[in-house]
């Protein structure tokens, strides 16, 4: 493998929500979203309604990004200063988006959705169904996430 | 957005193992792997040895990809014949494998990893954090996958 290979993707749909871009971050766990699978991946769905949560996998072709490999979590100075691998910030090398979302209903090649933190017109890469054997209950993360999610009523586990 | 629209990425690194490609995904849960990520990538790794399990994105080129949009899951023709959008199987329209894995140590570049069903030699595309958003215990998933979790004794919930 070339270590500047490129590889080469294309969507396989578009996603639409009537969010504002600058909204998109705070809304999350309460956006709703539509994701329309292009017509010659349609029949790829089938089945797809028999499960509660997905993965969509989205490319942020509107993010700026910036070659900084090293950022403050949530912009907040007081975090520790962290790789951009080690975050869920939007600037990786590569711009794919990540999202569980909740599976609210399948009408043919469009999917609704719930908590998708995509920006209207963002393309879809991949949509993946999430199981029993992606759960990790019992992980483990940064002192400075944990502090946050309880500050923010969240079960941190 | 183009429909057609070529989305451009480079690997940021690559994953070895010593396990032969035909006993990846059978080992899947005990696999040891190594991820190294390139020089000009390794400090965006700063701070990731604070988490116990990462999303690891990375490109199937060994592949042999084919159209059919719809198979049986594990080749078993007695289960629904299901999309592959609604299916973990390798044969999606872009071929972005998509694995939880438990960080076993950090060593520089160097990501030691339990659980990552990609071949050696398999190109990184991301890699991200798995926190307590990425939880969701009350998922549902088809009865068909529920029975094959049960016959294997893997809690499905």
């Amino acid at each position: 493998m070339n270590q500047s290979m490129p590889i080469s993707m294309s969507p396989i749909g578009i996603i639409q929500t009537e969010i504002g871009d600058e909204d998109v971050s705070r809304m999350r766990r309460k956006i709703v979203s539509s994701i329309t699978v292009f017509d010659e991946f349609a029949v790829a769905l089938t089945g797809i309604e028999n499960y509660s949560h997905l993965f969509v996998l989205f490319w942020m072709d509107r993010i700026k990004s910036n070659d900084s490999m090293l950022s403050y979590p949530h912009r907040d100075r007081s975090l520790p200063l962290t790789g951009v691998l080690a975050s869920r910030g939007p600037n990786h090398p590569n711009a794919i988006g990540l999202a569980v979302v909740e599976l609210m209903e399948r009408n043919a090649a469009i999917l609704t959705v719930r908590r998708l933190d995509a920006y209207d017109g963002t393309p879809v890469l991949d949509i993946k169904p999430y199981d029993h054997y992606d759960l990790f209950p019992d992980i483990q993360v940064p002192e400075w996430f944990r502090a946050r999610a309880m500050a923010r009523r969240v079960d941190p586990g």
